[in-house]
């Protein structure tokens, strides 16, 4: 049996989820649904290849090896090296790599890859504690994220290319009558790829916003150099790893995906995504920098910075609607593009089911909530996890210095199995609303600021004003009244920003399911991509048709 | 019944033609299929109109009228008047129109569409005069290509729409299993319409290459201004206004389709491109105005002009091959996006069933077969039409005063039926290789270069680079050789060329059937759009999601 035909039950289940959006994974998120020593190997794993080359990879051509990765939990350089491939190596062998991959049928591009994710299933544990160890998320979150709901995504691409890439037949015989006699010609319908892609990806999901340009780059016929940054590269290594196994496995050059590690010292990136045989990139990154890969004449995908906002109105249980609030706003720190930053509150106050609650207790209610969960023992370090980057962490400490009023100070929270964590907790500021300087800006991290408005339709206007020039990856929005959750929803849909309604409970905005949600509209400024639509994959291709008589 | 129950079995057959490719039209392309009334009373409707306002159409605010079209068979202007319409009413109106248009459901805006095009049929001859004295077009193709040809692009872009806008569910709930309970949210989808559409036709082909634009543009649910050349209203005026009875019909803005005619000294083209609220601009046209609109910050989608080569390299029959050549060369006068210009030929000669030819004596071959079409009494000037543009005219008149070696002269056919027709029958020339310059650039019009090659691998590396850097609708190839055939395929699909191998016969390079040939591919200098690929609906909405909890 061909591995596409192993996995082509999987595939046709993946395609009917596309359509009904409704659950579906093959990769459960709870690592008990796993082997019981996963954890203890992947323990000894990452232990082992701490302060040592990653030989699993090919060396360079140089024999040079490099690595700068440090881990927020200890503080310390982790002291992996990679190989330091040059550009010049890096293109020719992608080009070589591309020119045999390109050639595969659609049915053996999709089924090594469906089985790559597989391999990769096999390596969720080190996966995990890789992310834990260059992006300060959570044991749970690194594991969830960069394993199965990568995975996940991974895999909707691939079922997303193989739908847009068999949707024409690929040879026909057209016969056109023409009275005294038909005119007959055979056709040909090849979706030809674009060639060699860049993937490059960021420090807080290496995984997680990497395998969809990756996999939907692969499937649509392109070999691929995926360009982690440099503080986040063993995650994503992994997977480069697996992936270049089978391809030598079944025969086929490993180079089709190549790592291009750097430092921040001699960047690699603008080298490779300004290079002629480069003719596609995906990028995840501040807005600067995407907006620059944009402006490159090629097929570009990116995932800017977005703004997002929260409208709170009214709502059935305050508490239940701050704790969510709370938990979205301190998940991994706030260092999410979906993570909301403003949060929208009338002057008149939130219709609860108990009556009005004042603007000022609402304010309370939303600090009581930040402050139970950040203080508990247990959930505050597990929600936190760590600071990634030292820019975050100081834009923190900067705010702070302001002089604002603090609704919730940061504070260093003690990570007991991690006591070096960096850890900076949320600090959340009441802005006054004539002075919106602060609050229209991205302040990636901890930082929620929450802005007095004159109205619902002040906080609208100004949510929508934001959204539209910033972009917003999310909207967040509590309100019991159905007529003001229509407004809301016609306001945000109408600058292509997606909404969730009510949450509470198991329910956060940061989350964006694949074969459900899409991640990014592609509408506004937080990027011209979304995960994972049909654009993301036919951008990728050209149709031609020939024909012979 | 609804219009959509009313047409859902057509739109089924057409989407399933989709993907199939095979033959499929439900717009028979011979006139005898019609009414045998039907064209005397185009032929009065057509004298009527002549010297008249059309009132079909709401008068301008202003109450003015313009209108600057010439007939190129009878080189007099046709007299008709259109609305002249401010930039600001249009727009206004446009902006309107399409926030009730926006509202209405796929399902209703598919069935009104369709059933747009039963109207458009009853007008077919009608459309074929105006075709015939606007573009110059013989009567025969102002039928076929305006009329059931145009219908069937229109249609194919309505089942590409459906088919698009239809691929996720519009609504679904959401069940993740937590463990000990389910988290359920509700979800909608919604392809949120970019905004007004602007579609700028060319003068040759008005109806045929603005209604794969206008169609997708509204299916996509988006309101729409048709901006013609000055010099082709009439043809889509008539497509406009049975849009407009329609949508008055049914109770919708008449403005969800306007027209919006200038003049060359006035135009309104820059004005309506560059204007805020114009979100998608479809073009037809010149290169360097393309890429003008290509640099605007909007969704575009253009056909701009390509050099399309033939590749004779051996043969069966050679002389089948010539005439093939010559009406391609010749239909509409080369005045087609789609016809030939250069023609490579080894210094080798030609292989055929009978010996080699030598490369004069496939010349004289070309020489004769030119000369047997265009001095046929019948079959010359039915097949050249007229010429279109000034511009062209005169382009031939400057090519034949260089002294070149002319194969074939430029001549003036007498057209019986209209002697006054501006005729000029195409200049077949040979260009030396070592000074490519003149067949290196569009030579829009009835101008064909040969070029003798040192070798088969000679004229195909000059295809494919002259393809690469300026972009082709087609390729001809004419080989033997299957090692040949896929050499050229396979170099010319790189560059997203599309190539027709030994056409003889009833088949031409010149044609591109809806429902199976991709007009254009997208992926080069020719244009960035392809009538009709997935692309061509998806990047006129943005999907967005929203959460219920």
């Amino acid at each position: 049996m061909n591995l596409f035909e192993k996995h082509q039950a999987l595939l046709t289940d993946a395609v009917a989820a596309l359509k009904s959006r409704t659950y579906f994974t093959p990769y459960p998120e709870n690592p008990k649904a796993y082997s019981e020593d996963a954890d203890a190997k992947a323990k000894a794993w990452i232990s082992s290849i701490m302060n040592n080359n990653y030989t699993a990879l090919p060396a360079a051509a140089s024999g040079k090896w490099i690595g700068e990765e440090v881990s927020p939990f200890l503080q310390l350089g982790i002291g992996v090296n990679y190989p330091d491939y040059s550009i010049d190596e890096l293109i020719s062998n992608g080009v070589g790599a591309h020119a045999s991959w390109s050639k595969q049928s659609l049915e053996t591009r999709v089924g090594i890859l469906i089985e790559s994710l597989e391999r990769i299933k096999q390596r969720f544990f080190d996966i995990a504690y890789a992310t834990m160890h260059t992006t300060g998320q959570s044991y749970m979150m690194s594991f969830q994220a960069s394993g199965p709901h990568a995975n996940d995504r991974a895999l909707e691409a691939i079922a997303m290319g193989y739908q847009e890439l068999s949707r024409y037949t690929n040879e026909t015989n057209w016969v056109k009558p023409m009275g005294k006699f038909d005119l007959t010609l055979k056709k040909n319908f090849k979706a030809m790829p674009k060639g060699l892609g860049l993937v490059i990806g960021c420090s807080t999901f290496p995984v997680w916003n990497t395998v969809p340009g990756l996999f939907a780059c692969l499937v649509s016929g392109s070999a691929c150099i995926v360009k982690p940054h440099a503080k986040a590269v063993l995650p994503i290594a992994i997977v480069v790893e697996e992936l270049q196994k089978l391809f030598a496995e079944v025969g086929l050059d490993r180079s089709i995906v190549q790592l291009a590690t750097d430092s921040q010292n001699e960047p690699k990136t603008k080298l490779l995504a300004e290079h002629a045989a480069v003719k596609q990139i995906d990028f995840t990154g501040n807005s600067s920098f995407g907006s620059y890969i944009e402006s490159l004449p090629k097929t570009t995908f990116t995932e800017k910075a977005g703004v997002n906002s929260i409208i709170l109105d009214s709502a059935n249980d305050l508490k239940a609607v701050c704790s969510n609030i709370a938990f979205s706003a301190s998940l991994y720190s706030g260092q999410m593009c979906t993570a909301p930053q403003n949060i929208f509150i009338s002057a008149d106050g939130v219709q609860t089911a108990e009556g009005v609650v004042s603007y000022a207790d609402a304010v309370t209610a939303l600090k009581d909530a930040f402050n139970g969960l950040i203080d508990h023992p247990k959930a505050g370090p597990g929600t936190l996890g760590a600071i990634q980057a030292d820019l975050t962490f100081n834009r923190v400490k900067e705010l702070a210095s302001k002089g604002l009023t603090e609704v919730v100070n940061s504070k260093n929270i003690r990570n007991e199995e991690f006591p070096d964590a960096r850890i900076a907790s949320p600090i959340v500021v009441e802005i006054n609303p004539n002075d919106p300087a602060l609050y229209r800006e991205e302040c990636f991290g901890p930082i929620v600021f929450i802005i007095k408005t004159n109205s619902f339709e002040d906080s609208l206007n100004r949510a929508v004003e934001l959204a539209s020039e910033k972009g917003a990856l999310t909207c967040g929005a509590y309100t019991t009244s159905l007529e003001r959750q229509t407004k809301i929803e016609d306001a945000m849909n109408a600058i292509y920003v997606p909404v969730s309604f009510n949450f509470t409970g198991a329910a956060f905005i940061n989350s964006h399911a694949a074969f459900s949600d899409f991640h990014l509209t592609g509408g506004n400024a937080a990027g011209n991509a979304s995960f994972t639509n049909a654009d993301f994959i036919n951008k990728r291709v050209v149709w031609v048709g020939n024909r012979y008589m």
